[in-house]
């Protein structure tokens, strides 16, 4: 799908079936990116999972599609290494391995509710299958729905965010919400690229997002590709520009969303969000319906990711603080509702009260 | 005076005179720290700037405390050049020179005042002297004397900021305002130094400080030394830790004060002061009088040093983002004065209204 955007023809995740009985899931290796442009070709859902903790595929949506594909590869997987050793495999069986696997892939990482909707909307599929066969080639098809559909709300997505960006402005992005976080043209960039697209000179000012570097090894990279303008900067220098007056709105991508409109995003989100809030420059959320999670009454009740100290006191292996140091590294904070201006789903884009307006938005949950 | 601080006695600058012929001025090499401690002897004012500039040696009183050594190095090496060389130096082209010099330093780093202040301090030395040799001797002992000033403030900001902790609890601090920044036990971490030595139980969060992560290498590491308990983390989780009320006061330190109590500080104290007034937690700057310049009616009128992409998009030499991208670098911003809780000095605990109290705080501007 990002085929029509970038020059690279880079893609993030994809289904890889040639011969078919040898079926493997694709993926951009991103921990790499920019300086390696690495394929992957997972063969065992393992693999999948270690790709998802290890943010080889990371991003809210993508994570979805790659649970749902890897759903899919170790069924497909478990029956033909059945079939090759001619032992019987029922669909009792299957079903149960299909339930573990959601299981494996929804241990990797627990805020980005994706995972959960995803992992759920495949094991759905079950219910249809009358032999095991059917039940490979359906969940097949459900996951290659789920990366078509994405790919489909990050235009839609695009198309009304758009309508808040004009001519000429300068817009603020943090961590990597683009084509990499998705099988579209991501989310937060989404109307950055379409509004580009339809003619407006914009300027992006990239945070590098600190400890991972999202922004800058891979947001910087996609607007590079695409030849958008950008500017990249530490994620400290953000406040100095908003008081300057350079930036006139903030595009951000979305983890989880609850009922209330709180919002889970990368760490950093919340810093911002206040910062926009003094300096009256609109934060906008920017995810799929997939995103928001009605389950939960609000933001206080996400789980919030606590990641390895090595990503804070190490950097590609160099260390960068004294041995033995303390470290706090919660992967994601949570944006109270009132700090956001508005969330742009592909249904539309929905302003306060939240509570009211989303209601509805995703019924999955 | 370190030494009455740390068990490692590392010390920031000081001067080498041994034989007395041979002066050398001898700095520790930050931009090493923590993985080496390595220890510079300069013997040339072109090192002294050198150092200066690529952050050898950094922090605002340590970098006026390097100039004024780095002029009495100057004028005590030209002098002994002439006599070895049995060529005569008049009392005329050593002012010439001291002045070349002091202009020479005072082109590595625009925003810190003290650097200013101390080159001004130690000019005002050639008006005393009689003959060469005199004016060797008394630029060294002005040079000795604002080290030891400056090591005398630091424990008395560190008395009166003390004051404003309590048993128990969390401070939040950003880039390096400590020992490593002056010739005594630091500005913004003085208090903390001088609170914990009283028996009071706190704990630091340290911001990892981007680009040049001073927090991460220097702060974390001094308290590690003075066993100060910490936690690191990036500068965009500060506001999530704020947010879960963790951190009761802010300190950091500054590179410039204006007359109506405006501050230069490293980039990213703004972002921090913004967040903390929207969390009711004060942010308390440290900083002794020769940071105050009272001939800037304003924090607008402060120039802010731009420096190298590389630092961004570079980290000990590894890529962090894709070649060739734009990127921004102020090291500095300035948190208007509303912002800021009270301002520490050497002589007592400034509270707004600034322009009234800190009248003829610093008369050397």
């Amino acid at each position: 799908m990002n085929d029509n955007l970038f020059h690279s023809q880079v893609r993030t995740v994809w289904w890889e079936e040639d011969p078919p009985d040898r079926v493997q899931v694709g993926i951009l290796d991103q921990s790499l990116l920019p300086q390696q442009i690495v394929t992957l070709h997972l063969q065992h859902e393992q693999q999948v999972a270690e790709a998802i903790a290890s943010l080889r595929v990371r991003g809210a949506p993508a994570i979805g599609v790659t649970a749902a594909f890897g759903i899919a590869l170790a069924a497909a997987r478990l029956l033909a290494e059945r079939q090759a050793s001619q032992q019987e495999l029922t669909l009792a069986e299957l079903n149960e391995h299909v339930y573990e696997v959601a299981q494996l892939l929804c241990r990797t990482r627990p805020t980005a509710v994706n995972l959960f909707w995803a992992t759920e909307r495949m094991q759905r599929v079950c219910l249809e299958a009358r032999s095991t066969r059917q039940l490979v080639t359906l969940l097949k098809e459900e996951a290659q729905a789920i990366a078509a559909e994405d790919a489909q709300a990050c235009w839609q997505m695009g198309v009304y965010g758009a309508e808040l960006i004009a001519d000429g402005d300068t817009l603020l992005t943090h961590c990597n919400a683009g084509a990499l976080a998705t099988t579209g043209i991501g989310t937060a960039l989404a109307p950055i690229y379409v509004a580009a697209r339809s003619g407006k000179h914009l300027h992006v000012l990239v945070d590098e997002t600190r400890p991972i570097l999202q922004g800058a090894r891979l947001t910087a990279w996609e607007l590079q590709q695409e030849g958008v303008p950008l500017t990249l900067i530490t994620d400290n220098m953000a406040g100095h520009f908003m008081r300057q007056g350079d930036i006139r709105a903030i595009f951000v991508g979305a983890d989880r969303i609850t009922a209330n409109g709180d919002v889970a995003n990368k760490i950093g989100t919340y810093s911002l969000a206040v910062l926009a809030h003094a300096h009256q420059i609109p934060l906008y959320v920017v995810a799929p319906c997939s995103t928001i999670d009605l389950s939960l009454p609000s933001g206080d009740q996400i789980p919030i990711e606590q990641r390895r100290s090595e990503e804070v006191t190490t950097l590609y292996g160099t260390p960068i603080a004294p041995a033995g140091v303390t470290v706090a590294n919660p992967a994601f904070d949570v944006t109270p509702h009132p700090y956001i201006a508005a969330i742009i789903t592909e249904k539309g884009i929905v302003r306060p009260p939240y509570r009211e307006n989303l209601r509805g938005m995703n019924t999955e949950h």
